[in-house]
């Protein structure tokens, strides 16, 4: 087998040495309860709270406005649920859309059931939620307004920026899931004006189990867990320190290096996309200027994306057709879908998700690797067709 | 300062070292996502499962059986608010008991807020939920009984197998709390008749931020999260692979040294507990006989529990006075006042909990140092109340 070539970092990232290295003594010697006084205690309790510095810091938030949690799901959970209680009288209904995570889309339909109105918006051909259809969507019973940061599957950034100004001009509280974009695009909370920012460590080099949410100030959010009094009361259970530590050191580091690896990594993509593009049959998908720098999201024709994986797989190419949260899903992309891709090209996608890691050889790789099993796939239908189904 | 002692292990417990080594891969070189299809993906799904499997075997359940969340409060939280919804028709009401961890009580305080009836049983002097008292209090309309294995504060070990016989004599579902006794004291699911345990990682050995819940085969429970469609639609969100396995190896080695620990700690215990009892004015907590081999708590007539941890602390020495959860809680514990210990006295609380790593110097060291504290503390009744408040 050749050299191993990950590119599915929007599925998760490898944990970076400085959160490793941080997290060292936290799985070691200092192994504290935050919440007990004696002294391993207190050691841990201001492990806790640097973490919470360094974090709050990157968002350009204040340390007590974040808050932290098992990871993005509970984040988005905690405020799809919470939020609207915390809106002004009459205000009840929750808008989102239809390319948010399942985290978020599962919860407001759940919400819905049981009696909540949601209004779920469409996006054009690029992913976008535009601020014009927002616009039409808000009302003064509109209590929240969910729409993500970046996409997961095709990487296009929303206009979180006005979509929050419009959300919040109507009086409504404006929630992003940051999962995709924290740590690899600038995020500040006061530029963009958003309420709420969820966000999951793994997904900047940080470790599996711990995310967090920007909650503004101000805004009194009940809690999603009931318990002891961690978190200022609102999400109890014993903290994972080592957690909140390395999630901390990773969000430092991807920061610091960001607007370097922002360049570097997108110089990648777009060599990727050029080279995969040339592949007949194939297309980009997602906003072709306005995407992670990371994300060369792509469908094809007459082939079937699991099958490319297995094949990819193969040649030791790590890689996804939408999401991981969803794969092996025999359902084509929700998100492919809304955007106007027909179900039988929907079928056909790959998602190449660069890192900081990835290099120009990597690069060359998959562009060695890709064309001849498109081709190969496209040769035997029956192969195309019947691997991963 | 002399040598460090914890004894503060009903708070949290060192990271084993069985733990640490088992996660080392996974914090490393196997970062896969377990949903994703490529081979780090399908290796990190492998050592998920098979955590799983050695979870399961601890607790005598079945893999499928078993669901990791990211601790205790999660999966007691989850047990509350689910369970009743999947008890028979007519089945509403949640039964439990005074002493429970905030995890539980809260929780059903929220659910008799929204409406839902909740009875809360008193316990007896030693701590415990006699079957008897929760004989009177099942009926036809009881979907849930909610006790726990063991008492965070005192120890005491509940009677599960009887109780959970009568709540499930009754037609109703029997969850415990075995957050503080998981690796600690056998615990067979089957043999106790249990339908949904709670376990907490770093309770015994393993990591912070880990925990699960133990779910009867055959019972559909709803989940508390909604997202993508890990644990099996149950639980959704990226799996903490390393916390996992760290804490399947960490329950392994507590398990397969049990019996001797169990006899070890207990000794240990009641050596400190004998010397303890020689201060005037003390008192231990909890049942004499049916306690955690680790726990030995008292209370002390006089005497601050706060300004006692400060004192103890100055000397190396780890404890704590009632919960970890609830330190710095100006009111005496909820655990002490229902056993009918006045309040004055319950503000005397000091939890001493042993493990495996404790020796009988760290019990010399402890006898050493508290008869003095004790009496200094008497002997400045400014200080004695002052400090801590």
């Amino acid at each position: 087998m050749t050299k191993w070539i990950y590119a599915d970092h929007a599925a998760t990232t490898p944990l970076s040495k400085a959160a490793l290295a941080a997290m060292g003594p936290y799985l070691t010697e200092e192994f504290g309860n935050p919440s007990a006084v004696s002294a391993p205690g207190r050691r841990a309790k201001r492990a806790l709270e640097e973490a919470r510095e360094t974090v709050a810091d990157a968002f350009g938030a204040e340390p007590r406005e974040i808050y932290f949690t098992s990871g993005g799901t509970e984040a988005d959970n905690w405020v799809l649920r919470s939020a609207p209680r915390a809106a002004g009288a009459g205000r009840d209904e929750i808008v989102t859309d239809t390319v948010e995570h399942h985290a978020v889309l599962r919860t407001a339909g759940e919400l819905r059931r049981a009696g909540r109105p949601v209004t779920v918006l469409g996006v054009d051909e690029f992913c976008r939620v535009t601020p014009e259809a927002l616009r039409c969507a808000l009302s003064a019973k509109t209590a929240l307004v969910s729409v993500m940061a970046a996409n997961n599957e095709v990487g296009t950034l929303m206009p979180v920026a006005e979509l929050a100004a419009a959300a919040r001009g109507s009086g409504a509280f404006f929630h992003t899931d940051a999962v995709q974009a924290a740590g690899h695009i600038p995020l500040d909370v006061k530029e963009l004006g958003v309420d709420f920012l969820s966000f999951s460590s793994h997904k900047f080099g940080g470790p599996k189990g711990m995310g967090g949410l920007y909650v503004r100030g101000g805004i009194e959010l009940e809690p999603l867990l009931f318990g002891g009094g961690q978190e200022r009361g609102l999400r109890p259970g014993t903290e994972n320190v080592a957690g909140a530590v390395g999630m901390a050191a990773a969000l430092r580091e991807s920061c610091r290096a960001m607007t370097e690896d922002m360049a570097r990594v997108s110089a990648l993509r777009d060599r990727l996309i050029r080279g995969v593009l040339r592949i007949p049959g194939s297309r980009l998908t997602g906003d072709p200027e306005n995407r992670l720098p990371g994300n060369a999201s792509f469908v094809f024709e007459g082939v079937e994306g699991e099958a490319l994986l297995l094949l990819l797989d193969q040649r030791g190419i790590c890689a996804s057709s939408g999401s991981a949260c969803s794969a092996g899903a025999a359902e084509p992309s929700h998100v492919l879908l809304a955007m106007g891709i027909a179900p039988e090209l929907a079928r056909g996608a790959l998602r190449l998700t660069l890192g900081a890691d990835n290099t120009g050889a990597d690069v060359d790789a998959i562009l060695g690797a890709l064309p001849g099993i498109v081709a190969r796939l496209r040769s035997v239908p029956a192969m195309g067709k019947g691997i991963g189904t």
